[in-house]
């Protein structure tokens, strides 16, 4: 995680070319702590954050709720990133990487899963780069089951579903938890599998970035990313349930909400043009499309 | 209702000089509609609401857990106003007057009530408006019951407690819910005691807003407006009651958002110089202040 966290923000800062991340270590009081890297104000990248946590002690009662069970210990670690660039042609990224076990009163391990996924909300959408994007997410599933892929790929639908919009966050990757030892996979095989993911999110990525990150654009098209980056939030702080946890559980606010984008705007009851790019967009994340075969 | 929006648009739209509140008539598909008004891109208000609505129906299921009741139905009026003015030196406002009733299947109603309230959240704090804003406030209060006011600010700075931020929203107002018939007041009481506390809302706001809406401000004082619109999205996306219930049980998503300002920013850990303007803000929202006596 520490390395994979080293590996992506050197590489965003070589394509960003301006900005450097600045980086915060912090401690949670009741046991923990974590590494925030956040980029502002880049040539590419207006807001981004790529951080890591790896924190434990008693399982806050809202998560106790939430899992069913008493009195636990905890342990979770993970890497969570957003970035939010600033031309309208380029997508934001979100991709987090976690790991999870529970705790009896007598410190046995009475629980442990894997999560993760990564998944594109592009402003303006080029086929192309959602279908480069997906054939990473499935080629790195491809090497360790076949069924993967398609599985992942319809939770993370699902997930980032911004239901009272009606419509997807963006057009989706990989979404999935609860990942643990069963006939097919020890939890070395997930932890394997989660790695070969996290270490695909850069060949899933960066190529898009390279490809978008120089057209040009204008006023309307930069108003329209605001509008839309409204919409991210609404999802991240209504339905996302990783935000609303650490909201909920005293996790450190700044780390948390850094996935929220730089400058945005809500306009009311806006529509986009008929037959408009915005809207040719609109109509996809109503009805989001399998982008590659299975 | 209808007459207290017809007041309160006309003398903003007065006071504003440019913009006119756009009217949208809405029908909600299982019974009842609203009369939405939005007015955008005025000199004064940059983007804000004043809404009626009145809708009846069943209980949707999430409504029915939340009053611990099954297969009832529901009659529920309101009028919400949120304003969001241009200059960072006149505060958003927000007010909301409602009136709710229960049924059980036999058509019978078997509970009632009034709730309510209005809250100031300034950008640049000036001690004489928060204490002019209560002061209406406790005057409308005090010609019904003389602990109003006491009880009804108090609950006020509970309910617009951003607790993720441990800072409340703005400065506070009055707020109330569930005023039921009882010993002291009839329902007829209630129904008197919220239209003067609505009608005194004009009162309240539009000397404030005459008194800063010109001022000069400068570009940094506008950022410092767009961060702190950021920690009203937050309250109203994560905390506030009546935007959920909206979002969750399929309410008129355009009439409910219309609450979000209309341009916000969020930078990564973002804190105002020592003993300035802006420091002086969050040290009164961390600890919210009797701004007049009881």
């Amino acid at each position: 995680m520490l390395n994979l966290q080293d590996t992506i923000t050197s590489k965003l800062e070589a394509v960003d070319g301006k900005s450097k991340f600045k980086e915060d270590l912090w401690e949670r009081p009741e046991g923990g702590g974590g590494r925030t890297r956040v980029i502002e104000n880049g040539h590419v990248f207006e807001k981004g954050g790529v951080n890591i946590s790896a924190v434990h002690g008693k399982l806050p009662e809202s998560m106790q709720q939430y899992f069913g069970v008493k009195d636990a210990d905890f342990y979770a670690c993970g890497l969570s990133l957003v970035l939010h660039p600033k031309n309208p042609m380029v997508p934001t990224v979100h991709a987090n990487w976690r790991y999870f076990e529970m705790y009896d009163q007598d410190g046995t391990m009475v629980d442990s899963w894997f999560g993760g996924g990564q998944d594109l909300t592009p402003y303006y959408l080029f086929d192309e780069d959602a279908i480069h994007f997906h054939q990473i997410c499935k080629t790195a599933c491809d090497k360790h089951q076949p069924k993967f892929y398609e599985l992942y790929k319809k939770k993370c639908d699902e997930y980032f579903w911004n239901a009272h919009r009606h419509e997807a966050r963006g057009v989706g990757g990989l979404f999935f938890d609860y990942c643990k030892a069963n006939d097919d996979m020890t939890m070395d095989d997930w932890y394997n599998f989660v790695t070969e993911v996290g270490n695909s999110f850069l060949e899933g990525y960066i190529p898009i970035v390279e490809k978008r990150k120089d057209l040009s654009y204008s006023d309307e098209q930069r108003k329209w990313q605001e509008i839309r980056r409204g919409r991210y939030v609404e999802f991240n702080l209504v339905h996302d349930k990783g935000t609303l946890f650490g909201l909920k559980t005293n996790g450190r606010i700044e780390s948390i909400l850094m996935s929220l984008p730089p400058h945005v705007q809500w306009i009311y009851d806006y529509h986009p043009q008929k037959n408009s790019e915005e809207e040719k967009l609109i109509r996809v994340l109503k009805n989001p499309i399998d982008w590659i075969e299975f």
